[in-house]
């Protein structure tokens, strides 16, 4: 890329996973209906200002943070480090890179202590921590379960404008590439990273940015995921229901998009596979592939690639957001100008320049 | 409605169920790929001219037949009555209403004895019979069992341009509607009607016709559904995939609908619930209610509106189209002129001429 | 058998299904625990003395009645019948067999008028109705269901010493058989019957009776019985679970088998097949095949063939239990007597006096 | 414990997980019909001594061996390393604590490179190698599921009669304990351990040893695991289950154990938890609990206790058995003299030298 992120010369943080997101809603009350009772995250502690909820396998204090605003936005990606002493190595990373850093001994959040914030080189808000309060793992509570139980925070996905400048910072901090889609000319327009080894912590979508894309929950099966849509159904809610389900080409899990009060997208998530080695194959799609959004060429909505939450700076400020200036994968793909394929060089399952068999969306304009 | 079928003075037969569809395919060998290859259903018998096929469940000979042809086309809806002698009651109760009627003691196809075949008052060729071969039931192979296994034909669904009359025609038949989709103004826009107590043996679909619809099978899972759609991606196939899949509004049944290498329509299909008391609740939907062809509001692409594969005379000619003159369903509640909506009487959540939050097609147009 | 029932000159009532257990509980508010809170059936109705329970896609007012008295028992076995007019059948049929008969207009139970109640020629106090209150079917309330959801009543299952005697009986009930399990001798050792098209409304077990088995409850898959086993733990109430879950030989069904308070036997039930046809093939299974049971060839406990609730003549009082003198399923299959085999004529997966690989109880003795 | 291995003064080798077992195996086409045709394992290559195995999702050359051999046991359990200096590093480790240790670059098995085996200091042959052959993931591959596909390898189990002393010298490795089960003095009767962040790569189950006690595949659902026990009725393989299936207490994953032709035991197990934080909560559970080996309740067969496969020293000859000394899980748990509760200080739910409701295997004795 053009303008690198220079590799520091001190080592990064030891990344355990992605952790928890603050998300800043207008509305508290409607949001813990929509996080807890509509999709059941249970509530560890809350206030008037904030309610700190965790998934159903979750020991530490929050996997999600509601914080009342005035500006439905991002306030953190939180990630946990291995040890207290990656938090002098958080600080010592991002300053040499001269971004803005915060630390705080009593942390940011309740249940979290000694902490590092930083406007990371992209215009994210990451925050590190070790330290935290456990609670109850509530794996072994069925009596808690419901049809769609979340049992783990999988991952978040991040808007940057440009892909290939993100995913070399995200390496220097010790994040491994497991998949991206690419066009022939080399044009990257997302890329999935992860530190534990699953698909992802984090992707890095092309887009207008910095904006947070989605946080993503994991179920334990598909009927979960299913059951989700069918709750909402029953709550005359489908219209937070934006994309699926249906299978991912990249990741190979199934999935699902809503909508919470604010518009921030969350994903529902299972089912993606094992990355722990470090040779393990990076796979690229090719973004006319009509199957690599979903493995059933089901259509991605426009809203999907369009729209997506702010994200805030250490003083509570919305990040300005940078248009991007690569190809747009929406445009490459959908509509008049766009271009995909069902299967390579089959005339029929592909379109180029009009409507096809093979390209759904095609037949709904 | 204005041209109503005579009540016929002699009873009707006793029918059991949907029992097989006759389907004309173009290719036979890649039409016996797509079902048995691709589907997994099991052939009983076949020659160079058909292929008969069968569910996991079934005990009886057939509940598909592919039979080589000119043009791809429906050659019979067939269902099974209680007795040999409700042939006779058959024979009596088309031939009052001056339909065509052919017995044929030998039988239509390969495993079914004495058989009648009329042209319906409709325009569709209906069978009647009830000898037929039994077949090993296969449900306690689990050997032969695959990730998405077919276990029963289900029920079919037609389209013919006036619904009340087809449905008063049917009622006479005997059979009982369960649901349907209606507007403010008591337009019917579809009808789905049972013998056996599922939600329907057959439905009646407002369009131009008489056509069939579709043709459907139910699978035990949800997964199991999931899992033809992600085999039909590994085949890179997945355009094969025309809606869904999805949770219906009409039946609370999960479903997805394919298309076969003629372009004739297939449902896979799972899930309602228990018709068989008199008194069974009938339900009806507002045309406007956008979860009543998915639960979850996901669009239901035009194409499955629109297209519909051609039904034979008993010579083997196409019948032909007569175009439907009441509203459309797609036309009043897609588009510009279309009204949909999430949560009845609440602006957010509906459509009026223009895009919603509530009406995700809007959002893709 | 030896002293058969007659067949009444009279028709049979047309019985549409089984409608109802009502259940005798000592501790009113411990069962509504148990079926309410812990199983998720909805509380139609309920008063001090009594709780109308019902299943997610019930629209009759209850499938279940609690209802407070001394001794455990079970009341009524309580059938819907097409017509009223098919009360007076049903007492002309138990008048001409002597049987004791009560109508009453008002109905026994809240929500149910025009009933009549027998003590049958087996002893067993069944009750007929057709007139029953609406209630809202939830088939679509996804907002309240449970990872266990019980969406149907399948059947009722009852014990009694001379199975050929009280299938003859059932079948002049307009009852038809499709499975039983008998011997080479021919001695039958149950036999599973149907009104509605699966397999069965009611089953007979040979054992000391008249006795209630067990009343079994539907749900859509089988993971929603896997919940409740997990949710029973997760409560430290394992020891409510007595066999399973598992698969069914008999029925092809999924199943699990659970004790309430007072140690009524719940089934838990999903997923046998269509039976509707009059032809339907019946499964004559080997009493000595040790997958007739459970299909994985697990053991059944003791205590499932022994057990069993004492059933109630009409002034409420115990009826009395007479022996079966007939072979013992348990006796022939199980232990140093008995003889099982996995794989017949194969001595590595069979049984015969002592233990073998093919037959897991042995080893566990 | 009394007699510990010494902890080494060089650094453990840095394993990324378990990675395959070679099971040596007496009647190779038997044991490849059984893994391929009854498991659906994929086979990377074979000859006429030996066939390699791999998981769906798996993209190194195996997960399994299979090699003919004269007395079925196991030849190794093998560990891929992060890198191939991790190979000197294990040379060293194993050499100071005078193990026998060899070393071979071109591999002990086709498709593995640089290789280093050991007879551990718990008399185990383990193998640890960090080059190897990349081969396609088939986790896209659809076409090529099954209704029981495995589609990873999650953990080894081996049997030691000191499990504190085998637990200590597996941290000294590297590994972490997740769970394990105790009683109130203390004895320690098994314990997990993981590299990988799931409950566990290997457990320590205490007993005559060292023995194998099973390998595990992961599948994506829990349908997939009744789908194999399915399939095996079907076979009239039945006999093959030993165990299951069910949920366990420890680890909450869902499981099945069955047994290859040789008495091999394999473990079909999915969904336990993320224990990648290095303050993962231990979870103790007392040997007296009766859901501490399945969450239901349901007994645990004798011979799972029992029962256990040789394992080979470098030389191929099986190495011999050491008695446990300390108290055994079955007999503490299990018949006149052991003791189990359901529930905590609850008569009705405890069992203490006699039968009790709490306690299903006593009901059978
Ligand atoms: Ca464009
Ligand atoms: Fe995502
Ligand atoms: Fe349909
Ligand atoms: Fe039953
Ligand atoms: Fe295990």
């Amino acid at each position: 890329c053009a303008n690198p992120v220079p590799t520091p010369s001190v080592p990064a943080p030891d990344i355990l996973r992605c952790a928890y997101m603050e998300l800043v809603v207008t509305d508290l009350e409607r949001s813990r209906n929509f996080y807890v009772d509509v999709l059941g995250l249970t509530v560890t502690e809350e206030d008037e200002n904030a309610v700190y909820l965790r998934s159903l396998e979750e020991f530490i204090h929050h996997n999600l943070v509601l914080r009342k605003g005035p500006v439905a936005a991002v306030a953190a990606f939180s990630y946990r480090v291995r040890t207290p002493e990656d938090l002098d190595k958080a600080v010592a990373f991002y300053t040499e890179l001269g971004c803005r850093v915060e630390r705080r001994a009593e942390g940011f959040t309740k249940g979290i202590g000694d902490s590092v914030r930083v406007e990371d080189p992209l215009g994210f808000p990451y925050e590190f921590f070790h330290d935290v309060e456990h609670v109850e793992r509530l794996a072994w509570r069925y009596d808690l379960h419901t049809p769609g139980s979340l049992v783990r925070l999988d991952h978040f996905n991040q808007v940057t404008p440009d892909v290939p400048r993100a995913t070399k910072f995200m390496q220097d901090l010790g994040f491994r590439v497991t998949e991206d889609i690419q066009d022939e000319e080399g044009t990257v327009y997302a890329a999935w990273m992860r530190r534990k080894p699953t698909v992802h912590d984090t992707a890095m979508t092309g887009g207008n940015g910095p904006r947070m894309h989605h946080v993503a929950f994991a179920t334990h099966e598909k009927h979960n995921i299913l059951a989700i849509c069918d709750k909402l159904g029953a709550l005359r809610m489908s219209d937070h229901i934006e994309r699926g389900p249906g299978r991912h080409g990249v990741s190979n899990a199934f999935y699902l998009y809503i909508l919470d009060p604010d518009g921030h997208r969350v994903e529902i998530y299972t089912q993606d596979y094992y990355t722990g080695d470090p040779d393990n194959p990076v796979v690229t799609w090719d973004v006319h592939d009509n199957q690599r959004r979903d493995w059933w060429g089901n259509p991605v909505v426009p809203s999907w690639y369009t729209d997506a939450s702010l994200v805030l700076d250490l003083d509570g400020n919305p990040q300005p957001v940078i248009e991007r200036t690569d190809s747009s994968e929406m445009e490459v793909t959908i509509g008049a100008d766009g271009f995909s394929y069902t299967r390579a060089n089959d005339e029929s399952g592909s379109y180029h320049g009009q409507a096809s068999k093979g390209f759904k969306i095609g037949n709904q304009l």
